[in-house]
């Protein structure tokens, strides 16, 4: 079980629990201790592993209060994003593998159907559970299996569109559904919108502060006899709380806010809405992400999602690394071009440390938008602020952008607008798994016409890429760019504006052409070495554009060489199936040529690091090596002999 | 300029209007008569041309006053889903073109920058205007140059997440922005949603009825000189105007109800929000679908988009059909299917009509969701049912489901839930243009693991596509189909289920093989027939499935012949370049197959009727005779010379 804190108590009360049936067996008067236990076995389990720690912490007691009061898992709870789902782990049955977290082969750091019962939809992406629960409600009734929904959201989290959706459709649908608004006011970046300053006005106001002690004192101090149904009615919770006028005309009734920390709040009320609630109801419960580890509470954003740590100092622990992220060489070739072009601006959902853009922030306050976790608003945004002139970077990750795949269409490829899109996160993502790989994004903006596609083979090709898509302003422009640290390449002191569509022959050679799109180059590098190292002397090239494709470097390629392979950090249909489209339609596959396009495959990858990922997918020097020589005619038994000399 | 309606009034101030500059310089009494003509002048060019009728009837006034008040073009307006935007473009220099639109090298049906400097976006998704918007005004304030903005966007278009998200925003920034909330109680089919629900308690109430009254005669009964700046403040409109507590609590001012109908209500409130308005404005005009047309006004879901039609008595003519239509054929497919299986439950997004599901509902009205325009909310809200063992068929154009792509990857697909996904409208649309063409769902679906695509061939083949999905429980899948109708073959009483993955040969041949995805199936045996005139025998198969690829199949017909030609309606990225990607690896173009994959151009096509487009992609049969014979090494001169022949 690990190290545990020092001032743990002396009784043990979750070494007792092993279901929710456990939490819901025990004394009520128990809770708060089984609350500090999962506390502080859930900061021990993520100082080991990394993990999200924030917000985790700030729904321990909902946690205890909703498996104490619900039964789970015929009742359902759908942790929104996932990764608030730290105690809801530790509580059905996943405590012993709390320390696999994020591991290969260990437990998701998301919620995740196929890892528990207790887990009844998963998440990685935010927004989407309402959406989900009111589809199991009516599932519930359609199949005539009646049982509880409960929606778990942050505050954050309702600044998407499609919890809106959800919430509109649930209110005229009168759905049984119930949702828990889990107000920490901050989800990863400290908020925006003006659903967020409402949201504070309900919290700060008088009533707010009145009924709080007000619930307290009537669910307490009163004699046991009057806890009874009779007054657990609807109208006992309407008594005594009142505000939420916004989610009433959705259709939902408010219940709210109260103290989510506290189990003598909770308990009541969740009852209370088992029992009598009718239609959806949304609970507006006050948070605080953190709450209870003090170098979280007072540093949430930060905190968010972390690494190893040391418990008692909150130190955390990061690898060493001897090259600029490419997160980081992004921000500071944007800051760059900002100062020389005051047209450029910069758009982030939700994500302005995540993207670096924190630091063009604060450099310059008026020409950056955090719009909140609103990717389709972002990019039309975008569009719009690009229709008048200015030269927007929206800065959005491979997965999120996905949210905004029809505005990316629709609102600036048919418009020929010149957004320039800074996807980070590009290609497998580690530990974060299937819900945030950023595999797609070659497929599905190389399906759309007039979008210039780049990919940085490494970060100084970064710092020109961002320096050619804020000269651009003939359409919409991209450059993806993967998680993690650079090459160690020399930087160039400003970035040069490459010739857009041309790629680049790092060496010529012969017989072989390794055609690599993005930072697989540096394998590809490493494959050339071991090949020469066979009397081979392969050519190099780096693609530098998907679109529109360099039609001459790669013909030229496919005409003087057997071989060509190419490499990206993509899947199916991406920039290996476009240049085998090109080739094919223009006759060039017609000859000896060999074409070999390696590429992510065509699967969902549980979480294991990087390099465990690309080597899995025959993506490193090791898979290209012998995807060249297997190509060349090398037999098994040839290329294992091959391969043990280099 | 065509005939006009035989009540219109003596002198056509129309014909005196060439700019919106010259709508100001009339005097204000002329613009009901202005209004009037303009109306009329619509009824009859879309007559003449068919379109979207009933949304353009309902903001007639609407556009007159917007161009009387506002320094257009220089002031921006937006008009949400660009339908609505006839009056406009009559009003906008483009009356004489008016009987071309949506033909091919006409006028668009929607708004389009290239057309004119009037239209600073173009749209024909809905909800986009308050983003756009939103970046506009914000672009205008960062390059100082000042301007009004105003976008004017329905309130079926108001439950879409995006615009949610925008208002949000929008709310939070305290942008200087104006949104017309065009209620009409209507967007294609009835809207539903809680917000719904709200706007119409708003316009029913007494405050509406009264001030609608107060409005009129405070403007017109007071003499001239108290409606001087002084009066006109935002207390002014503040005075008499109340409600709105939604939009207030989105951080926007709220000025409405209001008669959008009625010039003397729009041109003072226009001016004062021009004059006065701080911040982010919404304005609730209430309109009438179809107004002033009888037969559109009674019947606003048949006319929203309509046909020619006799001006008189409102018939409209609809081309004479020996085949019924592919969602005609998808509707009553899945009625067979539900009736004997009460699992099966459908979702649309805010097109019962569209997709063919208003039978549907009609027989099964308990099993039917329309959760207004929210795709991403049906795919997840879809996502949550299957999880519970429901069987939801989700039924989204192509071109809208690009809103959803992320909750197919995320919530759908990665958890493997039996999602169905009918996908109307899949290929060229014709009269609708870019941006509702169906070109890109083979590629973006195709990049996601997992998804088994089907594309029907005929509608038979559809209704063996609705059996096949019904039945599969195993994860996502999804069948694509044509807008208009089928190719008149027999039809099976009742859907077969297909062989997951597994093609078909039609027709064994040798030399050439053609191997269609889709209903290009009948071009290719046309193909196939000019080509035995040649004296050649392909062979003619089938794909069904997309993914996964029949590679049995493929492998076959790649070894056996000399040409592969592969069809779809679908662009880069899709069908074609899987299989060129599929050969390349396994190492079957090594040899001397010529492969050579049509597909949809990678470009944007202005609007055109579907067999047009098709012959400029070279996906009809002399497109594909052509490919043939050029790969089998026909040069021009014998290409001709055998084409003249057949």
């Amino acid at each position: 079980m690990g190290t545990r804190l020092a001032d743990k108590p002396e009784t043990p009360l979750l070494d007792t629990v092993h279901t929710p049936a456990d939490v819901r067996a025990l004394p009520r008067e128990n809770l708060r201790q089984l609350a500090d236990e999962v506390r502080a076995e859930m900061i021990d389990a993520v100082s080991v592993t990394g993990g999200h720690l924030g917000a985790g912490l700030g729904v321990v007691e909902l946690t205890v209060a909703l498996h104490a009061i619900f039964d789970t898992p015929h009742d359902r709870i759908i942790w929104d994003v996932g990764h608030q789902a730290y105690p809801h782990k530790i509580l059905t049955g996943r405590r012993d593998r709390m320390r696999t977290l994020r591991q290969k082969d260990g437990l998701s750091g998301f919620t995740r159907r196929a890892e528990s019962e207790y887990d009844p939809f998963g998440a990685g992406h935010s927004s989407t559970s309402i959406s989900a629960g009111l589809g199991m409600a009516e599932a519930s009734k359609h199949l005539d299996t009646p049982r509880n929904v409960i929606a778990v959201i942050g505050d954050g989290a309702m600044s998407a569109g499609m919890a809106y959706e959800a919430m509109n459709n649930a209110g005229a649908m009168d759905a049984r559904l119930i949702v828990i608004l889990n107000d920490n006011d901050m989800s990863i970046a400290p908020p925006t919108g003006a659903l967020r300053t409402y949201l504070a006005r309900l919290v700060s106001g008088p009533v707010y502060r009145g009924t709080r002690e007000a619930a307290k004192n009537i669910v307490h101090k009163l004699p046991p006899f009057l806890h009874e149904p009779a007054r657990r009615t609807e109208e006992f919770a309407r008594s005594f709380f009142t505000g939420g006028t916004l989610f009433e005309e959705l259709g939902f009734y408010y219940v709210g806010p109260i103290d989510g920390h506290n189990l003598d709040d909770l308990l009541p009320i969740l009852e209370n809405v088992r029992d009598f609630g009718q239609g959806p109801i949304l609970i507006h419960a006050v948070t605080k992400k953190g709450k209870g580890y003090a170098p979280a509470e007072s540093s949430a954003d930060k905190y968010h999602g972390v690494s190893k740590f040391n418990v008692i100092t909150g130190a955390q622990a990061k690898a060493p690394s001897n090259a600029p992220s490419y997160t980081s060489v992004f921000a500071s070739s944007l800051i760059q071009e900002a100062e020389a072009d005051p047209r450029i601006v910069a758009v982030t959902a939700a994500m302005p440390s995540g993207t670096g853009l924190d630091k063009f922030a604060e450099l310059f306050p008026t020409r950056i938008y955090d719009v909140g976790i609103a990717e389709q608003h972002a990019v039309t945004f975008a569009a719009g602020m690009a229709s008048e002139g200015a030269r927007p970077f929206c800065a959005i990750y491979s997965t999120f952008l996905q949210r905004a795949y029809d505005q990316v269409i629709h609102d600036v490829a048919i418009q020929g607008l010149p957004v320039r899109f800074a996807i980070d996160r590009a290609g497998y993502v580690g530990a974060d798994g299937p819900t945030h790989a950023g595999n797609y994004d070659n497929a599905y903006l190389g399906a759309i016409p007039g979008i210039v596609q780049m990919a940085a083979a490494d970060e100084a090709e970064l710092r020109h890429m961002v320096a050619t898509a804020a000269a651009y302003d003939q359409g919409p422009i991209s450059f993806r760019y993967p998680r993690g640290d650079g090459m160690g390449v020399d930087m160039p002191a400003r970035g040069e504006i490459l010739p857009i569509g041309k790629g680049r022959i790092l060496r010529q050679g012969s017989t072989i052409a390794l055609l690599s799109y993005g930072t697989r180059l540096g394998e590809v590098l490493a494959a050339a070495d071991k090949l020469a190292a066979l009397g081979l002397n392969p050519t190099i090239a780096d693609a530098r554009f998907m679109k529109p494709l360099d039609e001459e470097l790669i013909a030229g390629l496919a005409q003087t060489h057997d071989v060509l392979v190419t490499t990206e950090e993509g899947g199916l249909g991406g920039f290996g199936s476009h240049v085998a489209t090109f080739l094919a339609s223009n006759g060039l596959l017609d000859g000896k040529l060999r074409l070999r396009p390696l590429m992510i495959p065509d699967t969902f990858v549980e979480h294991a690091s990087q390099t465990d990922m690309y080597a899995a997918a025959g993506l490193d020097r090791s898979g290209i090596v012998a995807t060249a020589l297997t190509a060349l005619g090398y037999d098994q038994a040839a290329m294992q002999a091959a391969l043990a000399k280099v």
